[in-house]
């Protein structure tokens, strides 16, 4: 079941290690359908050399396994409450990527330096407080995906489709395997481009509002005119 | 038409990639034949793996699409502004190159600490100031390109041809577009060696004038030795 | 003889230039047989491209050559005491990789700052003090290893695998060549990232030991549920 | 004539872009025989993928050009004033890579932090200071080398084969090309290091002089152990 899906996702996971996002097997994607309302992920600790299609793991809303004679990702449960509160998105990555782990590790958000980042991000780009011992010690990656989702409950998730958990790495998100990914590649340049320019100005201060609604609306809002119309 | 310069601009934009200039489509080539008033440039959002030479677009200096199909870039004002002013040029080059890109989020113009700087401008890289919330949200990308030509009004744009637009990133230019991407790669690399000396000097001051004068004039003045006289 | 241990310690040497963690043949991997107390490692000064596995050294634990017509590398005396001390490793791993001997020249122990460290060593990665005059004029190399298996004698060696020697480098080692390995390359990320991490936030504290039990038992504790049960 | 140099030279100027120390034609590499006192250099501007080995210019120590259709490389007399007064050398390398310039930009000396550097170069890799405005307006090039020269005048210039010049870059030696690109990837491997260290502990001081002694004999005394004996 799914197999197209599944496709996309595998290619989604083989496109992490192809953008130096991951090293060994640090990261996974999942993608979902939303009317069987399964998603498919990537099984926990295989290498990418040796993954494959097929290999894909199918699981429901409940986090029972529908398909794959595999464990799912040690993820699944983040990335299961994604999905039941973020009714908009196809697609959840995460990765211990270099630079925005280190801004997670630093348990800084990532405030919006410029125009790449507000291209895709409106505005800085969270991160969340470290779990509490309880949070840890219970249901954890479920909990962490709660943390993510109970943040953005009064705010707009595809407006900044990416966050950071403290002492851990980042999440991102998007209405597909393909943007999910994109997202993270975007996330890991401006982690990189912010930790530089704070070393090159150490008091530099975010960027204009008014630029940051300039940029966003040129690639996302109703007049926007970046790229070719038949692409969007 | 202009099927060579197309070829010529296909190629010095597939430079960006090999060069590591950019990520994705952040980033645009275009060159003009100054007969005929039109210059060709890179079409909106088309990734790199799909571009091919006769994908560019042929735009005059009024901002008509001559030829082409597809939406040229989102920049092409802006482009067309230095063309305008800049009468000795014959390309230009946009990047959100990381390191560039990291300086002119910091707001800061990249100071000419040694002869590798020297030896293709002469003197600091400008940072130019953000735009206005009125400039930004009237014709922002050709307003972009007037506050780069009014900084160079009193200058030599052939002297120091790059600069860096305040929260957003660099432009550089030069005779064709193989010289423009050359010094887009240039800037990005002086850009990173300046971060780094003044890492591991906070206290560094900008190399003195002579040693400019001279690594500048050794490559472009009238007794310059540098290369093989039958390539220049 | 040994055949299989020399493939597996070649494909293991092969892996440090393939992984970024040498440079010419700055690096060298060991494995023992327990059985015949003999343990092979790769040839001094042998550059990588030219490295066969039959060129492998054995040698026991008394440190005689017992099969192989090049001299062994110059650390094998290091190797060696780690053997002795440490029953439960299979396999020693020493490199310059550059971030993890830029905080060995520094002199300073990695902080556990997040997961990816917590995923494979449990708390700090010590830097060990610089050997005294004489030890460094006498025994140089065996004195290199009993400085790290005394700071082990009253600690988990598989807790924490890997070390670093100041103003030298860092050691690692693991049930196997592979592992070894693998713990070097997970040193090596760790050792940049937090560096980054104390960049962007210079008052960054350690994360809380929960988090650190969390994701260590979640890969090695006797509940673990990472990865796939036959790969265990 | 000076065939087989010719091809050491070529091939060590190629090594220069495959270890990445150059970018564009940012380097060159020149070779002497001694018995003829003539050498064989790079010539100026030539960018390395168009490069042949019959492209190398033959120049003797007076500096007229023996042989060859090109102009030699524009640093010549640089290359020149060292083999004139380093007796022992047979090659020099100079770069703009990029760790050794920004060392050489912000005006420092690369200290000792380890073994790394301890096993090629005995101490302190020297910045020498800029050239006043006469020197830089005379003989520019000669006046280089001869700032050079002067400061090993009373010092040991193959135990410390590489320096840095103020605002410009470094420059590195050896007993043939092959030595020299060697040191020069060295130099900039510890040029990284030691940036990245005073980054990680402000307060680093250099490594013990008993240390610099161990590896430097270790390599290079006369009861030196490293490597093959054959291989010496």
């Amino acid at each position: 079941m799914l197999e197209e899906l599944k496709r996309q996702v595998y290619e989604a996971n083989m496109d992490l290690p192809k953008y130096g996002l991951v090293t060994f097997t640090w990261g996974n994607v999942s993608g979902i359908e939303r009317e069987s309302g399964c998603f498919v992920i990537k099984p926990s600790g295989v290498e990418y050399e040796k993954l494959r299609p097929e290999d894909m793991v199918v699981v429901d809303l409940e986090g029972n396994i529908v398909e794959g004679s595999l464990n799912p990702s040690s993820d699944t449960s983040t990335h299961l409450e994604l999905y039941k509160a973020f009714p908009k998105i196809g697609a959840v990555v995460h990765t211990h990527s270099s630079w925005a782990t280190s801004w997670a590790q630093a348990g800084r958000g990532i405030p919006c330096y410029g125009t790449t980042h507000a291209d895709y991000m409106y505005g800085e780009i969270p991160c969340l407080r470290c779990l509490s011992e309880e949070e840890i010690n219970g249901a954890y990656e479920m909990n962490t995906g709660r943390l993510i989702t109970e943040y953005y409950i009064d705010k707009d998730y595809m407006a900044v489709p990416a966050c950071l958990c403290k002492n851990h790495g980042p999440f991102a998100w998007g209405k597909n395997a393909k943007e999910a990914v994109h997202h993270s590649v975007v996330l890991e340049e401006v982690a990189k481009m912010a930790a530089r320019c704070e070393q090159i100005n150490p008091e530099v201060k975010p960027a204009p509002k008014e630029l940051l609604d300039k940029h966003y609306m040129r690639k996302h809002g109703a007049n926007s005119y970046y790229g070719q119309k038949s692409a969007k």
